[in-house]
């Protein structure tokens, strides 16, 4: 169905129309991130979130057991009918976005890495970029992988800030303790004459200390966001590769393990209140 | 074997001899400050160390898992020969500890739990103690219903300091963000007029910020560490429920992930370092 002038944010007049709900899953809450930038810039589109909280942490897990978890979910969100699949999760983008892609030729699999690659590489001036993630993330060197790929010559800074999950999910993503420890992560970093201008947040749990550490460095450096850079890859393919949706019908949750954690934490994530009855609790 | 004077710590003149190594487990690191406090208070003893990495953290885990887990840690020590198990896991040990004693009746089984709140039941002298813990195990209730068990009469307020778990993996047990997380966690329960005279580290984590504590805290709190009556515990069981070491044999290292961030985390929470050559990769 062609219809024209369907409300997306972009400027074709002719779009087709595609109802369904667009997938995402994450191994946990900091997904709910990325689907936050999701609502923001596809406010006609539906959602269905998947946190696979009973595995959590994939970080720590082999690749073997990561790509088969990202299977899975994916297989779920499928069979509940998505027309896009979202990885929202740093280490299954890494481990399994071709195996994903492989598995779900009809639809769309976006994952967060590439994204903000690119976004880094259009944003740096000096040619040199600082990449904020898990230390999971940064010893399988995906982000550094991706940007050398689109630009070998940027010289990349991986700075693994661990203790910021457990600042984000203890709501600490601002104040006092969150300004130290950020300090205590990038002041040698931003202190340098010739250091980076631009600081890629490569970890979905980082959107929540970005305030403080937009507080923290000079106005000249360039603060990317892998959740709104992820949500911009998909925007871009509304109308191209999969259809516009008819307005929200809202955004449901499916978690794999507790829905009363997933609820509360996740509601710091998502910015807005979620309630543990609207979270359906699934096995994989 | 009947010998006097074989160098235990306690004041028995006649001990039996079993030079088997006592066996340790918990999900991770964490376990390392008991092992390290075994290792100060029973320097005749050897130990078997094993750390169930690739499936932590088992606090989120389901109590069958977990106690599936546990049976499966506990089988892989004996298995290689211990004389006794130390579960040196919380969550392990307030789900499984029956299982585990039941399917090892030939050795004792000794848990965290138990000592830890006999400790802060014998400390208080105004019937207030506070146990700090993480998420998990503030949930599950084990170290209040211990302590209920011992004396209903005690006020018990439990306090969930998620982020010392990684402050202390991250080597910042000490040091500004530390005392600022502590100030945060701690402020508001010590400033009341009639607070807690008595403060439990009810985490195998939480010895790394035992100076962070002491330096906020009045000189009149007392800070019991589970990990050290723990180690208690185990000393009292030698010649009553174990034969006595014959001299150290070292400590032995079992992990089931990557040797390399087991030996590197675990060498802030065994106190001294740790190589990954010493540490042998098992699969349960």
């Amino acid at each position: 169905m062609r219809v024209v002038g369907c409300g997306c944010s972009r400027t074709l007049v002719s779009r087709w129309v595609d109802p369904r709900p667009i997938g995402v899953f994450d191994s946990g809450v900091g997904g709910l991130t990325v689907l936050a930038a999701l609502e923001r810039a596809l406010p006609q589109e539906s959602f269905l979130y998947l946190g696979d909280t009973a595995r959590l942490p994939y970080g720590t897990k082999s690749q073997a057991s990561v790509e088969r978890y990202a299977l899975q979910c994916a297989a779920v969100l499928t069979a509940r009918n998505v027309k896009a699949v979202v990885v929202a999760c740093n280490t299954a983008s890494a481990a399994a976005l071709p195996a994903l892609a492989a598995a779900h030729p009809e639809i769309p699999v976006v994952g967060v890495i590439a994204p903000g690659a690119a976004a880094v590489v259009a944003a740096t001036r000096n040619r040199r970029v600082a990449v904020l993630a898990t230390e999971g993330t940064v010893r399988a060197g995906a982000y550094q992988e991706a940007i050398a790929a689109l630009d070998p010559s940027l010289q990349v800074t991986a700075i693994c800030c661990s203790v910021f999950v457990a600042l984000a999910e203890e709501g600490w993503g601002e104040g006092a303790v969150a300004e130290l420890a950020a300090r205590r992560y990038l002041g040698d970093t931003f202190a340098q004459q010739f250091g980076p201008d631009t600081l890629l947040l490569g970890c979905t749990h980082f959107p929540l200390l970005r305030r403080t550490l937009a507080a923290l460095l000079p106005a000249s450096i360039a603060l990317v966001d892998s959740a709104e850079t992820t949500a911009a890859a998909v925007v871009a393919l509304v109308g191209e590769r999969m259809g516009c949706g008819v307005g929200a019908m809202g955004t449901r949750f499916l978690a794999t393990d507790g829905p009363e954690r997933f609820a509360r934490v996740g509601s710091l994530f998502l910015g807005r209140p979620l309630l543990a009855v609207d979270v359906e609790r699934i096995d994989v």
